[in-house]
């Protein structure tokens, strides 16, 4: 059967998508669709055969109708005012979903951004990096990374969806994922993601980048074994998206935040009041805990 | 000429260390003895062609007497144990190094441990992970890291070593661990070396345990994209070891905390106070900074 699938935002994300569902995923009688502002990214994606046709903000309407699934590759804020402005373009029975690192503003806008007549599944390929742009995407992004999937009781399934559609559509939303080469794929409430991923990824931001930050020289890679490299990687951040989800989940990452300055703090004093025993045993206990969690 | 190589302690990084020497530095006439408390290792790296003579603690006399270049691969307080009791056993004109993560320990003992008759360089390869142990070891383990040689005022050149020795010692030494797949060698007194591996090493080991400390619960990497994995992966941690790292190099240890957490602090202000553009003044500082640490 025809399907069109519409990437919109050619980015490393958008264009990493596009490249794992033309590689892995699209049959003959399938087509890419890809809306960007940007014209060098649009046309060199058609170039290397990656979409079939590509859109600029100006033809949202007609690109729109023509998507029955639809990857919005946006920053957060940007996502909500694209949903708020284009609620009622959507495709008939279209499934829309986004990559947002934060969801629980979508639960606060919802009735001004919920399409209608299409199904709406948020989602979050948890995947990552210092690198920018289409030029950087690539269809091996993906594999063996975590895939999140929203199901919450908060987002009502849109009108003229059926229970049963969505339901469907979910099943099918999953296996797209897995063919694309994610291999774990988790469904949870916007609520637990937005707590999750305040610890796993945006706390994690925060400390690579204080670490950074309290860097005396940058001479530090001379003394380097690994560890700091490691570590601060990740703090080489596009600095408007990232400033965008520590705020949008202002509290969650405060409390995580302070979770971590309390454990730094034991650690501190241990080390401060030289209770040897206390602390080889608390570092046998991270060290247990540490190897657990790769099971 | 016939030349000696000594192994003291068998472990990864003994083990790696042989097994490096054996592969890239040794020739026919040349030879690798190693010293272990435990039989199995010295068993294994005989059959595996690594070592030509092994030593059980009982012979640590016979074996020093016969090692023109000692490495010592013991814990840091160990290795100055072992200093102290066989400071009159080393070979003539031999030169004897360490590998520990801290150096302020051997000038606090400088005296009682200093051998005599031999040229001391203290050393720092700097490799690891959570593996540990002979089984693990490999020849290839050191390939584009760090090694820190210390050259120490305070650390007298021994009696019976001439200056010019001394100096032809120290170039032996740089070439010895450049064959051994070292890429970068660094030159430094022992404050410098234990005030940059406070941070890089020790205060990394510190942050990523108090991040595994301050998890939830284990299942926390279904929600990973790779950041919190990469962050903590240095958590597998040794724990009798890093509690001497840490205990050994408390002062400086506790001044990188105090730092970080006070650039902690400045980011969780920003978010608190909805700092929009000063946080991503701030982000944009760090990415940049952390690129050029690459450089």
């Amino acid at each position: 059967m025809g399907f069109t699938y519409g990437i919109i935002g050619l980015g490393i994300m958008g264009g990493s998508i596009a490249k794992a569902l033309k590689s892995n995923v699209v049959k003959d009688d399938q087509m890419i669709f890809a809306l960007d502002k940007n014209s060098a990214s649009l046309e060199d994606a058609k170039k290397q055969g990656i979409i079939n046709k590509a859109f600029l903000p100006e033809q949202t309407e007609e690109f729109l109708s023509a998507c029955d699934f639809v990857f919005i590759c946006l920053y957060p804020h940007v996502t909500v005012s694209f949903l708020k402005e284009h609620k009622n373009h959507f495709k008939n029975k279209a499934i829309i979903t986004d990559i947002s690192g934060v969801k629980n503003l979508y639960l606060e806008n919802y009735d001004s951004l919920c399409p209608s007549g299409a199904d709406f599944i948020l989602g979050h390929p948890m995947a990552g990096g210092e690198k920018e742009g289409f030029s950087n995407s690539n269809g091996s992004y993906f594999i063996n990374h975590n895939y999140i999937i929203i199901e919450d009781k908060s987002i009502k399934t849109p009108e003229g969806i059926s229970q049963e559609e969505h339901k469907r559509n979910l099943e099918f939303f999953k296996e797209l994922v897995q063919k694309m080469g994610f291999s774990k794929i988790t469904v949870t409430d916007c609520n637990t993601h937005d707590n999750k991923i305040g610890f796993t990824s945006q706390l994690c931001h925060v400390v690579a980048s204080a670490m950074v930050e309290s860097a005396e020289d940058k001479e530090i890679t001379s003394f380097g074994g690994g560890s700091f490299e490691d570590l601060t990687r990740i703090a080489m951040i596009n600095s408007p998206l990232w400033t965008e989800l520590f705020l949008s989940n202002k509290e969650k990452l405060l409390a995580h935040i302070s979770n971590f300055k309390n454990q730094i703090t034991k650690i501190e004093t241990l080390i401060k009041e030289d209770k040897k025993e206390e602390l080889e045993d608390l570092l046998n206990d991270v060290r247990r805990k540490r190897i657990d969690m790769q099971k």
